[in-house]
């Protein structure tokens, strides 16, 4: 492991991103409160015995031969004509009871691993965003430049702890390797931890290379301090594409952690209630988790939620629902259920950084913290439903998870901190700003945000009168000005630049 | 009980509102998940000992001497000099005893009351701002005119439980009889409860006497359907100001619910810290709790919470912050601890209505709710730290409360809800739209926002491209303009206008 490197730059990224933005350092969550729990005993019961209903009745189509071959080899039912495969639930039971309760996540520097599992949150910036957005250059195409940008920011602000896949598209790079720029790219300009794309074998496979170069080890290393960690897709209503569970078998054997996550959109991918969603999610999920089993018992695999509803006028997603809320909840439950780490998300649908995109993440998010969520996907700087990578909402999401993660900090007392003995100081009626007690503390005894104004409506205005979002511009052109790269030794960036050049040359415009 | 003309309202009021606005229909909520409880059996005691060692130890200034009588009267040690009283531990627990777990507030219409105790959730409008703002008008002061749309408002929108003490300050009214005008405009355009204003005995008294007149009952009649609620500051640190303990005492005697809410800002009327601040509300809290069973044992009291921080470097209020989330929901594990209703509030400090007005909002909503606020107050339509009573932000805040409540609806199954036939008609990869299932349940599977817009990019600009906030100017100007005012009898509507007159000319110019 490269712990010293790692180290280093632990301080100099700190160093780097507190330039004049009053951010809290980075810092591990965990919620120390109960989760919430919407659904009773007897409907998780009902959940899981529906779920497995579904399965053994219904079964998943699964396109790749191999995936079909290895389910079959544990007993399923698999017609090779509609490649529909059937499983009981008994099979998923002793195949689920294999996978790890708790899994540990290494990037290139030690200090930014993930802890998968209980009640540890991990906060995770946008992925997959076909375009973007900021209030200088307008909405546009996902390119090179912006994903690059927003690997800087995200590796700036303190409150990230991962990178999903492809934080947003960058288009203007060639289909068939454009997950090795974005390879480099996450490994040259972050230390934290990022989800390879998880199209195929053989882009897994990239990454998990890429990772061990940037390392300094060998891809079996991996086995032991997992990172090449990638989120897998149902294209549901149950249908396992063949690139996904490629991607599953190729890091399962590896031992790398692999998130299965189904699209289930309530009405339009899934009957159209929150139970039948939550039936088909868990459904499709324990399916695709199971194989990970097969392939390596006790490889470690993550349950993935992504229930939320469609507005049944349009068909378009809505996020942030009350529905999508509790759906955050409800599938930290059913994680728990099974024993393995939860992946939720906390997405809105507003086309701009306004109160409702606000309103919405919250409430996603308010359902992913209390549900557990080990992951919180999507969490900074998504909007519109996915389709934008957003500068300014960035900035403002990182303000909330930064909020968020200081409210889950314990609450302790000291004797001190009653502060009985202020009271001898201060009058009834008086205040307490000049009290030795409060003199003592006042300078960190408050979380400080950096994108509230809390000015009177006079100052404010005087200072222009902005709006958060507005406000927002600012941080993130600020960031980017002083951003650092974390350390890499140049030889490790070398040999990767190397890597990827090879695999270009390999890959040539071949389809993979 | 006016039962009828309730019963007619309810109905009448639900049609009005709804003219094109996809309101859920009025309903009672409660919290079915447990609550939040950042504080440990342990540090509930110790806020518990400390406390009262607050109380035994410096007291609390009385500035009225027939409250430091009654205080007298149980044992009290009472500095007649000082003013200051000081009340042992073991006595306050024996009144606090007497203190009922619930209360139901009634109101003009019998549809319209509180149940305030246990998991009951009732959201309440902004209160007490001496400004107010529209994007048409731009900031004012307040006045009656305003005051009368923002009643108007309150009753049209169906998730909005009961207002607070003068939900704006008609600052055009003379001082010592606008409470007059306003009970009058809270009786005759709602129907829902109304916290009268509660500075001194007259005050409070006017107030009960109008409910009476509304009602069709006498005063002494409504100790057995209590109605006459109000809210009571103490002045903090540790003064409980003459008009305060007054209120308190009339309304004790007629049987009427009085909260008791310290005005707690850290680091300003409290100790710099959580636990200093949490020890000063409770102490101040319990001390004038105790008020109301000294003059009648087990009258209705509630326990509130005002426990947010300053910004330290400019001593501004600030709310919706970490420390505010987590002090709404320790006040509801005091609240318990003593077995009273809480009451708590959803407030934030942003100057305008804009991204940060909304995580703020969400962020102390959350801790209300999760903290089981039985009354949250100033949910709806507070801006600027109280100052400003903002239109708009009342239309945002309206949205995010119907959503919370839908989110707070237990969820149910049936066996129709897992929808697994619906896995029949769909194959994999298909969609739900057209099945049979879904086209029996998808006009109201989902819950209907009025405020969010899920429009593509594309149809958002062709409607102008507005922000949530721009779109929230319509929908309060289309509530005023059908507004409809619930029934009440013409000769209790003349009644209540001869008592205002005749007060008024009692009152006269006198300061009261």
């Amino acid at each position: 492991m490269p712990r010293r490197s790692g180290r280093r730059h632990a301080t100099s990224s700190d160093d780097s991103a507190s330039f004049s933005l009053a951010q809290t350092p980075f810092q591990r969550v965990q919620n120390h409160m109960a989760p919430h729990a919407p659904l009773s005993e007897a409907q998780l019961a009902q959940i899981d015995q529906k779920s497995k209903s579904l399965l053994a009745d219904y079964g998943i189509e699964v396109m790749c031969p191999e995936a079909r071959k290895l389910y079959q080899s544990v007993g399923a039912l698999v017609d090779e004509e509609t490649h529909i495969v059937r499983l009981d639930g008994e099979t998923i039971d002793a195949l689920i009871s294999s996978a790890p309760a708790s899994v540990e996540v290494y990037s290139t520097n030690q200090a930014r691993s993930l802890l998968l599992g209980g009640n540890h949150i991990h906060f995770g910036m946008v992925s997959g965003a076909p375009n973007v957005d900021d209030a200088i250059s307008g909405r546009r195409a996902g390119n090179f430049a912006d994903y690059q940008n927003f690997i800087k920011l995200g590796q700036s602000f303190n409150c990230i702890h991962f990178f999903g896949n492809q934080t947003l598209s960058p288009t203007d790079l060639p289909v068939n390797t454009r997950h090795l720029d974005a390879n480099f790219a996450n490994l040259t300009l972050s230390d934290k931890p990022f989800l390879s794309m998880s199209i195929g074998r053989e882009r897994v496979l990239d990454a998990a290379q890429m990772i061990a170069i940037a390392r300094g080890c060998s891809v079996e290393d991996l086995a032991d301090t997992p990172g090449a960690i990638t989120n897998v897709s149902i294209n549901s209503p149950r249908k396992f594409d063949s690139e996904m569970s490629s991607a599953v078998i190729a890091l399962a054997e590896l031992n790398q952690p692999v998130i299965i996550t189904p699209f289930t959109l309530m009405g339009a991918m899934t009957p159209v209630t929150l139970a039948g969603a939550l039936v088909q999610q868990n459904a499709e999920a324990l399916f695709a988790m199971a194989l990970t089993q097969i392939v390596r018992k006790g490889a470690p695999v993550i349950y993935g939620g992504f229930t939320s509803n469609v507005d049944m006028k349009s068909g378009a997603p809505a996020f942030g629902t009350p529905e999508n809320s509790l759906a955050n909840m409800a599938g930290g439950q059913l994680a728990r259920l099974y024993g393995v780490p939860y992946r939720t998300s906390a997405c809105s649908a507003s086309t701009s950084v306004d109160a409702q995109a606000v309103w919405e993440t919250q409430m996603a998010l308010w359902g992913a913290v209390t549900g557990y969520g080990n992951l919180i996907y999507h969490a900074a700087g998504w909007s519109e439903g996915g389709l934008v990578a957003s500068y300014e909402k960035l900035v403002v999401d990182c303000e909330m998870l930064q909020a968020m993660s200081a409210l889950l900090q314990p609450v302790t007392f000291d004797d001190d901190d009653f502060g009985l003995e202020a009271h001898a100081e201060v009058s009834p009626g008086g205040h307490f700003f000049g009290a030795s007690h409060t003199m003592a503390r006042y300078s960190n005894a408050f979380y400080t945000p950096f994108l509230s104004d809390w000015s009177n409506y006079e100052n404010w205005l005087e200072k222009g009168g902005k709006t958060a979002t507005q406000r927002a511009t600012e941080i993130w052109q600020s960031l980017l000005e002083t951003y650092q790269a974390p350390p890499l030794p140049d030889d490790r960036k070398e040999a990767l630049a190397a890597f990827v050049a090879k695999r270009k040359e390999d890959i040539g415009t071949r389809d993979i």
